[in-house]
């Protein structure tokens, strides 16, 4: 997967953030993950079809920056992981990837989106099942981190 | 949502488990999820899309009900969800909703699949984001509990 593929997840993760959070996160190099494993606490899903390709999209988040994330957004900061929480990963993950979405259509890629799910549960791991590469991103915080992984067949 | 559209996810399921595990699951009632939040320890999740419509499908199983049909699979049980397990749950994933999208397809309804994503992490739950209806199918054994969630706009 090249770097023009990975981009737009990215910066489209940072735009999402500082917008509707005023939150800057720090992106880390992206990497193919191989026996990597990520955990996090609320996940984001979407699986992505195009004519030529598919594949699947997650944004996890440790709790402690979720929480933060909804406290910039409305004001108050939920004492856990709770629907309001899941809502705004749901809506997150679907902004993130609609930006993409749109770049990478400026490319000549065109893929649509199916509805995002979330998972909500201490430390859980996320493995796209997939023929072709994963590719990590990971980004930091001082409350916590979050990565993105993308995966196309 | 129709019982016509929830059937063929249903018995696609029975007849991979079956047919791949030698295992019988007791159908429930499908329901409509409101407030209920079902959990489990190891999840297959894939979007689908289609001309006039898009969603998402989780299927849900207990460790002990996954390492179960694992064993009667390969004829060694692992100890824990490990990636023996999460291939096995991705693998269902898409048989199950590849068996229900042919049956769809006789009726004239047709989607395609993304590629599926493996969620694994004790108790966790998945919540997915969708203006329509959540559709809950819960399945039992003696070796623990499945199930199916579905929804499309």
């Amino acid at each position: 997967m090249r770097a023009e593929f990975v981009n737009p997840f990215l910066s489209s993760l940072l735009n999402v953030l500082k917008t509707m959070a005023a939150l800057e996160l720090q992106p880390q190099k992206p990497r193919l993950k191989k026996d990597e494993v990520a955990r996090g606490d609320v996940s984001g899903l979407i699986g992505m079809i195009g004519p030529q390709t598919k594949g699947s999209l997650s944004i996890t988040f440790d709790e402690s920056l979720a929480l933060e994330i909804m406290e910039r957004m409305l004001g108050e900061r939920p004492r856990s992981i709770d629907e309001d929480v899941t809502d705004m990963v749901g809506e997150i993950t679907n902004m993130v990837t609609g930006g993409a979405k749109r770049m990478l259509a400026e490319k000549g890629f065109d893929f649509d989106m199916a509805t995002p799910a979330v998972v909500s549960g201490s430390n859980h791991t996320i493995t796209h099942k997939t023929d072709g590469a994963i590719i990590i991103m990971p980004f930091q915080s001082s409350y916590g981190s979050a990565h993105i992984e993308i995966c196309f067949d």
